[in-house]
C-alpha cells in the first residue's frame, strides 16, 4: 500500500516534497521557518527505527537545518518527535528568532495564528530546498497551497 | 577546562551519572520519567555535531527509551532539543501517558509541579540504567538528592 501522510499533518502544512527517506511538509503558519519531515516507515517510534534509518533521518534534519541557518538569521534550531496528538512518526525541525511570537516557549500550543506563506514564497524554499539538499524532489503541486 | 552542567539544568535535575558521551539527567518532577541527555560537547545546536557524534547521541537517547519501555508502561516517547532558555546541548527523552499530567501536551510550561523522586526511586533506576545500558556509570553521589 502507497505511504500516505497523516490526514492531520496534511491539512496543517504544504507538502514541499521529499528526500531519501523523508517528506518534507512546511507548516502553514509563516510566523516561523517550521519544517515537519515524515520518513517513510509504518514505526512511531524513533527509537524503534534501525540505526541506519535513525541516522538517515538525522542526515536529512541535519540538512533540513543547515538550509535553515542558510536562508534565516535564527536564534536557535528546534528538534523534536512527540507525536502525543498525530501518531504518524514526524520530526519538527524549526527555526526560532528571539522576537518570534512565542519566544522562548516551544511553538506547540504556544504558536499564535499567522499569515499563510505566499505562493512565491513556497516556490522559492523549494528552488532553494534542491540548492542545499541533492536528493531533494519537489511535490508537483504544492499540496493545498 | 573541565566540562561543567549548566547550572539550570543541575537545579532541576538529578544527575544520575554519564554515558560514552552524555550525562544522564532526571527531572526532579517524578510525575513522568523525564530524562535528559547532556552531551560533553561546546557546541549548542545538535546540527551542527559531527556525524559521528550525532548518531552517538542518538544511540544513547535510544537506550535510555529503551530503558523507559522496558520500565514503565507508556503510551508515546517524547524526544527533542529546544535549548531556548537553556543553552547547553541537551537532548529531552521523556516518557508519556496517555493519563499523565499534561497529557497531550508538550511537557515545557505545562507539566504541573508534583512529587519529588524518593533516594530509593533513583538508586533503583541507578541500578536498573546499568542492566541496559553497558557504559553507564553512575554519580557516586545523586546531586541534591
Amino acid at each position: 500500500m502507497a505511504f500516505e501522510i497523516d490526514p492531520q499533518l496534511q491539512a496543517d502544512t504544504h507538502q514541499l516534497g521529499r528526500m531519501s527517506f523523508s517528506h518534507i511538509l512546511l507548516h502553514r503558519n509563516s510566523s516561523l521557518p517550521w519544517f515537519i519531515l515524515v520518513p517513510e516507515t509504518d514505526l512511531t517510534e524513533f527509537i524503534d527505527l534501525p540505526e541506519r534509518k535513525q541516522s538517515l533521518l538525522m542526515r536529512e534534519a541535519t540538512l533540513v537545518g543547515q538550509f535553515l541557518k542558510e536562508h534565516w538569521e535564527l536564534h536557535k534550531t528546534n528538534l523534536a518527535t512527540l507525536g502525543n496528538v498525530v501518531a504518524q512518526l514526524h520530526l519538527h525541525v524549526i527555526g526560532r528568532f528571539a522576537d518570534d511570537p512565542c519566544w522562548p516557549r516551544p511553538v506547540w500550543g504556544n504558536l499564535p495564528a499567522g499569515h499563510p506563506w505566499s505562493a512565491e514564497k513556497l516556490r522559492t524554499i523549494q528552488v532553494m530546498l534542491q540548492t542545499i539538499v541533492p536528493e531533494f524532489v519537489p511535490a508537483d503541486e504544492l499540496s493545498g497551497s
